[in-house]
């Protein structure tokens, strides 16, 4: 094998070993990463990954089932294959870096099958010094029109048995806990059934994981496994055979078990490998941005990061209900008058409404079509005074289109609730996806499934609404494309404090950075300030499992463009002080560093405000406490700040004592080193202002 | 058994018989029908039927499985049963009579399950003359709200192997030809197979039958079994147990395998027995549409019957193509151009354009969800200025919207789409569904898309659009209650003139009358005049089985408010002399008697123009040539008539000299009886004009 590497050279070719398959070498800008693709001379294609001469993936096999035409794509002949670099820089509308660098080179490999079929496959590969990307290309072609994938044959080997954190497969949920084992420990079943609290679960199987996936190898490397620019096509789940340590891609079927239907030219989304021997730039990685297309929408200014509160964890807590029966209706007139009293008092953007609509009395469990209009308000709830009180006070509601999965319902409404809101002058809606998927039998990570997030997204745009889904397909960098598209849930958030059994370990936050935020925003609504769910059931055990600090770190720690504080107002006007964090901190910024991590273990990230000089840390631990240094260097030198720091008291811990903090304000320079100490479940955030 | 019969009196009560079963026994107004309902006892519930003392259903179960909740609904108490009449009478908007009788007793069952559910269910019969209906009802109560109907057990027991005009059962086509056998010799697979022209079949299996279906008894009955008022429920087709000779229903899934999603109260679409000893009163009755609710919309003054040409046969015999790709795109403004002139020159409402929109390149066969626009016209078909012309020439264009099947898709354009109808100044559409369904694994006939057809009808009401629907389910009178939805094809129609195979055979169109037509109007599309389909293609071998005068027989055998003058401009000018009768024909009538009748064999039938003085007659005949003797004592005694006769010349054949016909005028009044002579696989089509 060793020859292989005396290659490095900037072209690729197509080269002869000695054994005389078709191989190609090539690097990434660095040289750090190298890739090797071969053609073991029966035709299987292979393709392998190095990182500074460790093994990433082993030799693995590519390819294709199709079920029409009837074919399995898995022997080819390499016919041609394209070398081509790019380094270019581009401004995302919003985000965590107001300047992203794409700099990777590119090998696109023509391939052609060997059965008399004649159809062409092309595989395009782009290296970064962060990692690889590939996907699929079926160009236009008289051999291949319409098809349909029965499968995607795409392997991962690895190269031993790595730790690796991991979700069960699912078709319809990615609300898991991470589980942290040996890859060849991987039961999903076993883990699936702990969950108790998930709605809705279609386990794949035993040996079947979601990504992202991350493994921490025993030689020092972080790598990420997942998808990029997943556009009509479904989510690729992952199956484990543990005897070779290889994943195999797993498609998510629709009703009939077929895959995806597809007409060249056709492509795949990227497959995806982080890779990195340190924590933090993993957590840095613009990979998956990269491998998205730039913006469609030319004039972006309408698209606005904000910050909300909202008529939403009442419900979870118990003291209001989304239905009007009942008697404890929370989105009546007065109680949303409240909460627009607040956000305009304490400068927030938007008023989330849920439950404002009628349907909510048989939503759920019932797989019912038509079970809301979007545009029918409860008799108790005004919207049209509220709308106009909410203008006075220079807040915006913010709407709510419960799909409870219906999907088949909101298409053929969509328009009417998106004139609706345009009508009331509101411009950002939260979807959400509860439940079994209507059509029935599609799941949520289906074809139809990310076709119809993409329907959302393009008409939300025609409209000037910005979207923030929950229960949709794992983000994979779309935000890029679709900017309006702000935010997804797509994982385990806050809501899931109020859940009886597992809720929210204190590690989960520190896992999330590391899988499902390399997709894009998560709408985890932090910011909650009492911990103790009893205070309006009394029969009511669940325990947030943080601290009061910790809860303002995860500001700074998930980035999102949409941030809720998600705790009811009576329970922030208990904490004027520690509230002063979340009204001040920014949703859009200008620079981010990572300065410490590991995952499922603490993250201490540094962001600094757009357009403006200050900067903003959050450091957040797991389960345990710990004390971690922060060199301020990356603030401007020369320059005297304030920094507000926000900490958990000495005695504080997310068991016995969580909401005890402290606000210290120190003088620092870019010199000055903190050390920050974090509680058990706790966290840290500081504000910078630069004097 | 004998005691049953002693009671017939007005009233319906609850009995028991001499085991101590439960037993209600009810009549038709004129007692003609008895229907005898016991509790078996065990807690089954029976229903039987006997027409003037023979035997037309035997004790037969009636029952459910849910699988939400996971339940048998077969064993009942009877809690109570209420009785009632009514004897009414209402006029269609459109149709074959002008006023129609709604005249029926009525007896509903109120049963309990007798295990712990608790669930109610309602079982309401309404006995007519003419046969009698039955549906289920689950009321809105406690023990029930959402369920899912896994399987209806309603089981339709015959007294002997009666002779039988079926089809294969299919959940997804209706269009084949009907096979006459005894009960125990049906096999749909081999029927089926025999089918090569049906585009999409999903056969059931080889037993399994659909409705309508048709048996005529050793002792001389002639029995429809069908349904009415098909909304929010599957299709019916009939799983036969040749043992028992036992019908139970068989309910068309959805894409996992439910059957029907329903919410108390809720109530399935009528099953029902239409039942005379006369074939004739079989073809006049009208207990599907009494069976119907009422029209929902209040100004109907907008829905006009119309006759039509168009842009759609060519395409069938090869001289022009709906796709503009190959260079014979018909749907070109010139063509189009010549037909609103042909339309405007001989006294047509509308002209149907088939392929006047992008899509068609790859519309069919391929799955696809993005097809059709359904606002998009090719560029060489220049729809406003020819919507123009139209207006100018008193024509109106009838729209053309094929889904292919892709119901999604149609479903989110579909307000874009009317409303450029609209725009456009049309008011018609064809609607289409050929291929299969989109969502992927439903079925034409399945819940889904009964609802799809309803949400259609209902939204063109909305925009006052009249609905011609191809390759939808069955129609089961719902044109009283949705009379914009003027036909559908639903069932083998001239198209299949053009098939290869088994083509039209000439008894076809003396079987419909007695199946398909009595759901609704058919839109057959008669009126071809010329019959070998080699014109433009020297390789087509297929001939139209018909004679020309049968030809225009059919406007009158097979009602539709929407009729096409089907074949070319050039054929019509080659006979102007008979094309005249169909120039003249209307389609809205005042009265129809059903002269004679046999199903399979030949049909007369008399209509009385609506608002007019003038009788038309049309008469078919299957394969044999026939000599059927007229009284024309449905004319006006006393007042002198023109008949002008379209018949068969003497030397008619279909096979061998189809297009021979001759024009006769005589005197007539309504004591001349004519002597109508049929060719082999011909007819005769008269117009009374009054003096």
């Amino acid at each position: 094998m060793a020859k292989f590497y005396l290659f490095i050279g900037l072209l690729t070719g197509i080269f002869l070993d000695s054994h005389a398959q078709q191989m190609i070498v090539t690097q990434s800008p660095n040289r750090a990463i190298t890739l090797i693709i071969r053609n073991t001379g029966s035709g299987e294609i292979t393709y392998q990954v190095r990182y500074k001469n460790k093994p990433v993936i082993e030799p693995s096999r590519l390819g294709f089932v199709l079920n029409k035409p009837p074919l399995e794509l898995t022997r080819f002949s390499i016919v041609s294959a394209d070398s081509s670099q790019k380094d270019e820089t581009w401004a995302p509308v919003w985000g965590e870096v107001s300047q992203i660098r794409n700099h990777y080179r590119e090998v696109a490999v023509n391939l052609q099958d060997k059965s008399s079929s004649q159809i062409a496959l092309r595989v395009r590969f782009r290296l970064f010094d962060d990692g690889i990307g590939f996907r699929y290309e079926f160009p236009k072609q008289t051999a291949l029109n319409h098809f349909i994938v029965a499968d995607e044959r795409t392997e991962f080997r690895l190269a031993a048995n790595h730790q690796t954190l991991w979700m069960p497969g699912d078709y319809d949920s990615n609300e898991y806990l991470y589980n942290t084992t040996k890859l060849t420990e991987v039961d999903a079943v076993v883990a699936a059934d702990r969950e108790k609290d998930t709605a809705l679960k279609s386990i794949i199987g035993p040996n079947a994981v979601q990504t992202p996936l991350l493994f921490k190898t025993a030689d020092g490397l972080y790598i990420s496994l997942y998808e990029a620019a997943l556009l009509n096509y479904p989510v690729m789940h992952l199956q484990l055979d543990k005897k070779s340590l290889t994943l195999t891609s797993q498609l998510v079927p629709d009703a009939v078990g077929n895959k995806a239907y597809l007409q060249t030219p056709a492509q795949t989304p990227w497959r995806t490998l982080i890779i990195s021997d340190k924590a933090t730039d993993l957590l840095a990685s613009k990979l998956i941005l990269n491998l998205n297309e730039p913006s469609t929408i030319s004039d972006p200014s309408w698209i606005k990061p904000q910050k909300f509160v909202g008529m939403w964890w009442e419900m979870h807590v118990g003291k209001a209900t989304w239905e009007k029966a009942g008697g404890k209706h929370g989105a009546n007139t007065q109680n949303v008058k409240k909460y627009i009293d607040f956000a305009a008092k304490y400068g927030f953007d938007g008023v989330l409404v849920e439950g404002w609509n009628e349907g909510w009395e048989d939503w759920f469990g019932n797989w019912k079509e038509d079970v809301f209009d979007f545009v029918t308000p409860y008799a108790d709830y005004n919207l049209d005074s509220l709308t106009a009180y909410a203008q006075k006070k220079g807040v915006r509601l913010i709407m709510h289109h419960e799909t409870s999965g219906s999907v088949t319902n909101y298409e053929r409404r969509m328009d009417a609730a998106f004139q609706f809101m345009v009508a009331k002058g509101i411009n950002t809606v939260k979807t959400g996806y509860v439940g079994r998927i209507i059509p029935r039998g599609e799941h949520h990570d289906g074809q139809w499934m990310v076709n119809h997030y993409q329907r959302v997204a393009e008409k939300a745009a025609q409209y000037k609404i910005m979207i923030d889904s929950h229960e949709s397909a794992h983000p994979t960098g779309l935000h890029r494309t679709y900017p309006n598209w702000m935010a997804s849930e797509a994982a385990r958030g806050s809501e899931f404090n109020n859940a009886p059994t597992l809720g929210i370990t204190p590690e989960h936050t520190t896992i999330l950075p590391f899988t499902r935020l390399l997709g894009g925003p998560m709408d985890f609504t932090p910011g909650l300030f009492r911990f103790k769910l009893n205070q309006f059931e009394s029969t009511r055990k669940q325990q947030v499992r943080t601290t009061l600090a910790k809860q303002l770190a995860l500001y700074i720690t998930l980035y999102s463009p949409l941030q809720m504080a998600a705790d009811l107002p009576e329970n922030y006007e208990r904490h004027l002080d520690a509230f002063q964090f979340i009204r001040d901190v920014p949703v859009d910024w200008d620079d981010t560093k990572v300065i410490a991590a590991e995952p499922a273990d603490y993250i201490v990230i540094a962001r600094k405000e757009k357009k403006g000089p200050n900067w903003y840390v959050g450091a957040i631990t797991d389960e345990n406490s710990r004390t971690l240094p922060v060199k301020l260097d990356f603030l401007e030198p020369g320059k005297t700040y304030e920094a507000v720091i926000y900490r958990d008291a000495a005695n504080a811990d997310w068991d016995t004592n969580p909401e005890a903090y402290q606000i210290d304000r120190k003088t620092v320079t870019s010199l000055t080193t903190l050390s920050l100490v974090l509680a058990k479940g706790g966290g840290c955030a500081i504000q910078f202002v630069r004097r």
